[in-house]
């Protein structure tokens, strides 16, 4: 078992910087492709078979030192009542967006074991076949709520953001409910197995930090103080962090998940010697060839020295674009520039 | 002349703090929707008489303290030879995309008095009405690369960070031209009577700092080196600013624009007291009633004293679904809280 990944989360000496890639199982693979051209992408999801098969390439075709459950943030948005579809133009759709006081109220929490037992069925497994520890997640609540609100992606977030203005008790309602739904089946997805677990706040950089510190930090906060007592240490990924690390720091995670608009020393300079950093290189810096980028990979290792530990990834998802090589080469680039050498893990 | 806005620019001190708000001119004015009713988009940034007519309405209707020109960052990128369209739906597309050598070359340097005639004369008819200060503006080089290579809006820019990274030259070649362009233009906007120019860096913080560095801010410092002897202060914005601001200070403007996602005490902070900051109300806020957004304009203003001065301004342009009644009702409470009182301007 190499356990490097958990090491640093726990903040203890390693002898090289592990990393792992968010969206490292996906469209760049055409391993990943195979399976995609059998199957639609949540059928996928929901195929623990399929769902594990996807997960273990990455760790084997590129050597990184954690896997993340295949899965989407919407799984549980699902679960919870909305019908969900994905298009490959459009991306993600919930249909009946929420925005009244009885879409809310239908919505239920779900309970793991009964509406999402292919995820935790993906996790064992996992956790039966990995030679690497196993990171479940989940989206942050403020996160969900916008697909909830707006029915998909959005652009300016107008609609949640008029909820979370105008009706305050309605927002409050439908993060609460997000908020029980995430706690119960990231609990589960530990339970399960999950070694570590992610919080993705995709779009909480839209928040001004005043908004931030008061729509979508709480439940973050809450979330993580819940999920302590189960033992896995808890990574809180923020994309457009760079205004808000102050508050983040308030949200008890253990690692911040940093995207690359900010520099990783910055970052850590700001968030402190309490926290592990992981990030945080440019997805679209993969295009160069290695030589091109190695000098970027090695300006981030030194720059995240000063934090309580790093863990390499990119800034956001990587690209269905990008070369396989240069995916591979990024995780040998890592290892040898942060003092793997000839070990074996 | 209510030159309220000029002063701060100047660093001097004024009686209250002005106001004007990015995308003022546009489409949540009833006004501005009768104009456009009877002609597109790109004819009416053509029209002086019209694009005069538009400019002047946020002044009549709102009270704001300064005048933007009505156009759009694109209307030089047309005369540099690429083909431009506006479509609602989907913003604007401009045909055959920079992506070769032998299409930067085909590119020209247009002369703003030959090639953009019906942009001075807007702005002569402007001044001669005007009882507010004028902006005259741009976009920023790296901004408008991304429009000329993506051809069009885009979601990782992947294109523009091939060429950036994969081909210096290339990319080099078309920043020196689009630089040239900028400095040309916003010098005959200054020479025709523009008091003050904004350069609008949309899209520079999908930047990594280092990137920002070596890609972007060079050609901004060039513009704003030739431009200084024109004697027009120069507004620097730039969107998702709050991992770049320690760059954004080499840039020479006098003073920057802030997004919202960074508070702008700690922006003022980071720039540090040579800067006038502008901003930086999140543009959803206005969809609450003044009544509530009030206590946001207020801590704004608080935060923003530190600062060698402080222009009020959104975060980023204003949305068309913001009610008018709210927009007048920023102003006025802007213009209250910061002391213009009774006070006629």
């Amino acid at each position: 078992m190499n356990d490097t990944f958990l090491k640093v989360l726990r903040g203890e000496q390693t002898s090289y910087t592990p990393i792992w890639i968010m969206r490292q199982a996906g469209r760049y693979l055409p391993e990943y492709r195979q399976v995609r051209e059998g199957v639609d992408f949540l059928t996928l999801c929901k195929t623990p078979e399929l769902a594990a098969k996807v997960t273990f390439q990455p760790v084997d075709i590129l050597g990184v030192d954690a896997a993340i459950l295949f899965s989407d943030i919407l799984i549980p948005v699902e679960a919870m009542g909305m019908k969900l579809a994905f298009s490959e133009k459009h991306g993600p759709s919930l249909a009946e967006p929420i925005r009244s006081r009885s879409l809310v109220e239908r919505l239920s929490v779900p309970d793991p074991e009964d509406d999402l037992p292919f995820v935790l069925e993906t996790v064992k497994i996992l956790k039966a076949g990995l030679k690497v520890p196993l990171i479940g997640f989940a989206g942050a609540p403020f996160t969900l709520a916008t697909y909830m609100i707006e029915g998909g992606g959005s652009r300016n977030f107008l609609n949640t953001k008029k909820m979370m203005y105008q009706n305050h008790g309605l927002f409050g309602g439908l993060m609460t409910k997000i908020t029980d739904t995430v706690t119960a089946y990231l609990r589960a997805q530990i339970r399960a197995g999950a070694d570590a677990v992610q919080l993705f706040d995709t779009w909480a950089g839209v928040l001004s930090p005043d908004d931030y510190r008061a729509y979508a930090l709480p439940y973050v906060k809450q979330i993580i103080k819940e999920l302590k007592g189960e033992g896995a240490p808890i990574i809180y990924f923020v994309n457009g962090c760079a205004g808000l690390l102050k508050e983040i720091k308030a949200s008890g995670a253990v690692a911040i998940g940093v995207d690359w608009r900010i520099d990783i020393g910055e970052a850590a300079k700001k968030l402190g010697k309490r926290f592990v950093v992981q990030g945080n290189l440019d997805p679209c810096a993969l295009m160069m060839s290695p030589a091109d980028f190695r000098p970027k990979v090695r300006e981030i290792l030194e720059k995240a020295k000063p934090a309580k530990g790093h863990i390499f990834n990119l800034g956001h998802g990587i690209l269905p674009e990008i070369p396989v090589d240069n995916a591979k080469a990024l995780v040998d680039i890592v290892h040898e520039l942060s003092g793997k050498g000839g070990r074996v893990s």
